[in-house]
Parts: structure tokens; C-alpha cells; sequence
């Protein structure tokens, strides 16, 4: 049975929070601080129990609802084990499938936007959480926190990609009003994924000349300790 | 198969605009004029021809760009027999079944927000499309456009919360940064339905004090003209 999917929108930091519902289980990916009061009466309406909050990597904008969420609800909160952050869980590691519900969740690796970033994989029925990694017709800077434009050439070609051409591209962020996409689309149509030659994506992303994001000198040291 | 679906936001209005897609051929719901040019090029990205546009009703809050579109690319644009709006392509009514490739929509007339307010029902794979008729736990508002708290009492009781459990809801508008909700959601959470006496609700809903939205006096007229 297809997984319930609530995908939910931060206007302050332009910030995308997902909400799986399986089996009577919920995942949480990438919850806003400020909003888990909005996430928790929503899981009550909806009759789900938290298990387990994941951040597709240490955030620069806004402080991760992560912790708060654990205080609240005694949920599980996975931490991948390329990141600096503390205080989680559990750990996953690249191709690690977590269970929620009847739905499995594949974790995959995808450093360069930060040294720490994964994307979630729901294989069925084809759900790819992408965070910062990959955004629709964009992607992530890699200028700060470990980034690495040769990492994201990588993560997008060998990781993000070769997935099945219907899947659904669910974005981290979105500036435009869009809210998904789909494997086929952006490696057609997204200006970046275009770019063939790793040295031209490099260059290109060492020179997007972007000022840090407002909430960054607040917010990273935050989210090393789950937004407490 | 189940149809292509994107779902926009226009951050100016907070307004939801929906792309559909079946075998080659796009339906646009609710376009703000401002922004087609996104779509067309979505569209273009995605290989649709452009064959209808409509308007859940003649809107207050943003200019339609059911017009433009129309000279843009030929497309049809449906005017409902109750609408006041000129310059529409073809008329539909109550219960009346369009067809989009492979997909059927069907019109429902849920009078209430205005005297002229469809919902748009894809029984396969069951999603509506409810304009400013019901909102994620809440409603239009009934004070202008000829609207009415009875009506629209009746046509959330008779006509929507009486579809599945599991259909989606896809609202014209969110203000809190939710993007769909579901009938049963809707039927057992959403405080204006779960009023259970129509006199009760019109009694709310006759005493919500609003101020005109900013645009009205623009928009309105515009969108009689299709927003041209």
C-alpha cells in the first residue's frame, strides 16, 4: 500500500518538511523548529505515532525541529555517520534501508552541498527526498560546511540520476513555487544536471559569488546538537 | 494511468495553480497571469500540449491567466454555466465529465464562496481540486461575489465531504504551508465542517469581520474578461 506522504512548506526559509505515514508509523524529514506544534497536531489528526526524524544533513537556514521533536515524543532520531552532529539515535550509512510501517526507506550518500548529505529513497512507489542535493531546475551551493562541487558532480551523476526516470523528486527547498519534479525532468531540463564535463560544473559552482544564508552563524551551530 | 500532476504556488497570492497531464494533452487550473510563462515552459519541459484552462470561479485575490494562455497557445478555456465571465471557449455544468487524454474531470457546482464555484473531481486516482470551496481545516469566505453561508454548507455537506475517505484534496489556496489534505481529514478535522447545524454555520461564517482582499477591486473585473 502506497505510504502517506504530507509535504509541508516553511515560508520563512523556504524550507520543504515531509511527513511518511505507514502502517500507523510517521518519518519526519527535515522538520522546521518553529513548526512542530504543526507536525505533532497534524500526526495526531492523522493517527500516527513518530517514530523517527531524519535531517538530510546539518542545515545553514533554519534550526532542525529534530531534538525538540525527541523531547516531545520519545521518537527516534537518526544520525548519518558522515555527521558532526550529536546527540541522535541511531546511525545510518550509505544503502542502509530503514523500516517504517510497511515502507522501506533507502539512505544514500550524496556529499556536496555538505560533506554530510544524504538523500532518502522510497523505492516504492518511487519517492526520492532529495534535500539540498538536488533542488527542481537546481541544486545546493557548495561553498560552506565542508561542500564540495566535485562531491556533488559525483553524488548527482553516479547516485541521483541513474534512478528511474518517473521518480519523484521531492526538493530540501524551493524559491519558485514549485513543488516536485521527477528523475526525467531534471536530467533533462535542470541547467545544472545539463552541465556534462566535471571541470566546467566545478567552475561553475565556484562562481556563483552567493552570500551566506542570513540564519547560518545561528543555525549550524544549533543543528550540531539536533536544534537544543 | 495515473495522470501527471504538478502543483504550483504563487507566493504574491498564496494561491495553488494545477497541471495536469494525460497522454500528451495538459490541463491548467487556476493560472495567475503573472506567472505563465512558468508554465508554459513547464509545460514545453514536460511535452503537453495545452488543451483547457479552467477557473474554479471568478476570483478576487489574482488575475487569471486563463486569457493569456488562451491567445498564447489556442488552448480552451471552460466558462461554468453559472459564471458571469465573458470570452470563455466552451460552457460546462453540474456533473458534466471533461475529458483530458486517458483522464476524465469531473465538474461538480459547489455554490457558496461564489455563486459560480466548480470543484474539479479526478475519480481516478481520486483527487479534487476545490478551489476556495474547502481549504486544509478551513473554507472560502462567503461575503462577497453573491457567496452564501447556506450554499456553501450545502455543498460541502451534499457534494464533497460525501466523496472517499482517501480522495486527495488540492485547495486553491493555503496560508500555513500545507500543500494537500484528504477528505477524511477534512470530514473528521476541519472546524467549519465540523459544524454540524447549518444555522450554526452560517452564523460563523456571517461574522468572520474580514477585510476585502487587496486585489478585488482589479481582479474581479479582470477576470470576467479572463484577465485580459
Amino acid at each position: 500500500m502506497t505510504p502517506l506522504l504530507r509535504q509541508l512548506f516553511d515560508h520563512t526559509s523556504s524550507t520543504f518538511t515531509y511527513i511518511l505515514g505507514s502502517n500507523g508509523e510517521a518519518l519526519i524529514i527535515d522538520p522546521v523548529k518553529e513548526n512542530i506544534s504543526q507536525y505533532l497536531q497534524l500526526l495526531a489528526e492523522l493517527n500516527l505515532s513518530l517514530k523517527m526524524v531524519l535531517d538530510t544533513h546539518v542545515h545553514a537556514d533554519h534550526i532542525t525541529g529534530a531534538g525538540l521533536l525527541q523531547k516531545e515524543t520519545g521518537c527516534e532520531v537518526g544520525s548519518s555517520k558522515e555527521s558532526s552532529a550529536c546527540c541522535g539515535s541511531f546511525i545510518f550509512s550509505d544503502q542502509e534501508v530503514l523500516a517504517l510501517g510497511n515502507t522501506s526507506i533507502q539512505c544514500l550518500f550524496t556529499p556536496g552541498h555538505t560533506d554530510d548529505s544524504y538523500c532518502f529513497y522510497v523505492t516504492n512507489p518511487g519517492w526520492l527526498f532529495t534535500g539540498d542535493t538536488l533542488f527542481i531546475r537546481g541544486t545546493g551551493r557548495t561553498d560552506f560546511q565542508n561542500g564540495s562541487a566535485a562531491d556533488l558532480y559525483d553524488s548527482l551523476h553516479n547516485k541521483i540520476l541513474i534512478l528511474p526516470d518517473q521518480t519523484t523528486v521531492f526538493p530540501g527547498h524551493d524559491y519558485k513555487g514549485m513543488t516536485s519534479s521527477s528523475i526525467a525532468e531534471e536530467k533533462n531540463h535542470n541547467p545544472r544536471a545539463l552541465i556534462q564535463e566535471k571541470n566546467d560544473f566545478i567552475h561553475h559552482m565556484n562562481n556563483l559569488k552567493l552570500a551566506d544564508p542570513k540564519m547560518m552563524d545561528v543555525a549550524v551551530p544549533a543543528n550540531l546538537k539536533l536544534g537544543l
